[in-house]
């Protein structure tokens, strides 16, 4: 029997593509205004899933563009009603639904003040949409699980986007062409994952850095909403300075390792959870890295580190779905849990 | 037997004290510079403990300052070599040593390109100091175990003389000036707290929201260093939004809901873990939401909302302290950490 949230997870190839060919001329218009209007700063107003997305977009837009991302914290305006001077701001909500009043909020303050706005939701006629001066349409489709899994890839599909456009580097463009295909890839290397070994798990880390900060956190979340066990995602740098005590032999420790400038200090994190005798699940395109694992979970060779995100957090999604099944429980209606929250 | 950890709670009285006495001259300096300055932003650069200090930041300044204010992301120019435009910013450091390299490094980066650029340590001649046009010395005296305590109140309260030398409003000047009596009194309400019956707890969260949301991050860390159990805070907003799933009967979910604004949203969140038996320890001024508690952990009567997180992070240090004594741990030496990292 097929969920929907599984007929979700596979659709992903098939959503970035549409994402990649309608998009483009919204994105292209989005960087040229972006470009007149040079902002000092960019802030990122989301919750949830689409928080890690602004994760992924502080990377990218900083190293590519050299633009210092922060993330807003809606509840300054919302609940404290504080003005805050984004006059030299690009102010950015990401939402699925485009339906939660504090995100909207923070955009329609930050346009009053005189910044400029962008949002990025799944569903072009929400009110986050119509209150930002340029919009991003996801195109996923739509999202029935309360679990998101492809408007997050697409929210991080968007993002990348945005930069090569903001670059404007050709081989950038090149590159993001090819990301259905690497998903379609990925969901193929991800066949054989098996997550009935961790039924009852009590708790687990994930641990990332860089670019892959943002997919230990999205991969956190998933197994958090899909199968009720408590973890952490950790960025490397933090995970040694105090977490690495939770460490007790066959502790699941998920390290989201590819190739790249995060490789070396993940290799060396991962000898040191090898030391505990933590139980490694590694996603990674390195023979090294997964030569450390007790479990593999590959993906593609040849993905640009920066677009690494869009694929690395798949196994993860296909963890959490086996997991929950594993686990008996009912993946497209998670206890508890409602699909568009609208946070004030 | 008292452990050095026990006298460092203790000693938060009179370490603030020192602190508002000592260093008003150089606060009302950095708040000088700052204002001739006038930044678009300021981006504060941190980990671990620190990185909650520079969380609650983020409210005191946007709150009654109107300042944006965001968390850097330091492996962008430390393991990326990225350039980020930060010349119309206040770059601030927090770090309790003042020895990490990646948090000089965007500290040095920043000042090189223009920014005005500001410390916070415990270490007055620390090569953070060293590297940043101004510099409050947290004054805490030598601070030996390995998990933080005295120092993270000594950098909120530095963080909230800063707003305070901005607002100029003396009704701030007068209620900082109480912050080491209602430390004092906490620590006095703090002595019946028992966390034996949580000897044998899996895991827990931590929820809080505005200026507390940096209280929930503090609890979970101590907790976590201390006593090796997994855990993790939230915002109150966000954990309705998927992670409430967790929530089983008896879970023990610790709730940072004193007076003021985010009260209302706190006592209805309290109602909903009541629905679903969790274990509720609830850190508050308010009857209301102490009477819904199943462990109470009062704090004062009359603290400003914005300076509650200065006292009600210390129930949640006593209970670290305890849980670790009662699993038998040695809390002035937990396994496998160092007081210093010098992440690069």
């Amino acid at each position: 029997m097929t969920t929907t949230l599984e007929r979700e997870i596979q659709e992903q190839p098939s959503s970035l593509a549409r994402l990649i060919e309608s998009q483009q001329n919204a994105v292209t218009t989005a960087a040229r205004a972006i470009r007149a209007f040079a902002p000092d700063y960019v802030v990122i107003a989301a919750r949830g899933t689409s928080d890690n997305a602004a994760r992924y977009a502080q990377y990218v837009w900083g190293i590519k563009c050299g633009l210092y991302v922060g993330l807003a914290t809606p509840s300054v305006t919302s609940l404290y009603n504080a003005s805050i001077n984004f006059r030299r701001a690009l102010v950015v909500g990401i939402s699925q639904s485009g339906a939660s009043v504090d995100i909207r909020s923070v955009i329609e303050h930050a346009r009053s003040q005189g910044a400029l706005t962008l949002s990025l939701t799944n569903d072009a006629s929400s009110p986050l949409a119509a209150a930002s001066d340029h919009h991003i349409d996801l195109s996923a489709g739509p999202e029935k699980s309360v679990a998101a899994t492809k408007t997050y890839t697409a929210e991080l599909t968007a993002v990348a986007m945005l930069a090569a456009a903001l670059t404007d580097d050709p081989n950038d463009r090149t590159a993001i062409a090819q990301v259905p295909a690497w998903a379609a890839q990925t969901l193929g290397l991800s066949t054989g994952i098996d997550a009935a070994p961790f039924t009852y798990m009590p708790n687990f880390a994930v641990i990332g850095r860089g670019y892959n900060y943002a997919t230990a956190f999205e991969i956190t979340l998933k197994v958090q909403e899909l199968c009720y066990v408590t973890g952490s995602g950790y960025s490397e740098a933090d995970f040694r300075h105090g977490p690495i005590a939770i460490i007790q032999p066959a502790f699941p420790a998920f390290a989201v390792a590819p190739s790249g400038a995060t490789l070396p200090a993940m290799l060396d994190l991962l000898d040191k959870l090898g030391e505990r005798q933590a139980r490694r699940l590694v996603i990674s395109d390195s023979e090294e890295a997964l030569a450390k694992a007790e479990v593999r979970m590959p993906i593609p060779h040849h993905v640009p580190e920066w677009l690494t995100p869009i694929v690395s957090v798949i196994p993860g999604q296909v963890f959490a779905l086996r997991l929950a099944h594993a686990k008996g429980h009912s993946v497209d209606q998670p206890r508890g849990l409602t699909k568009v929250t609208v946070t004030r």
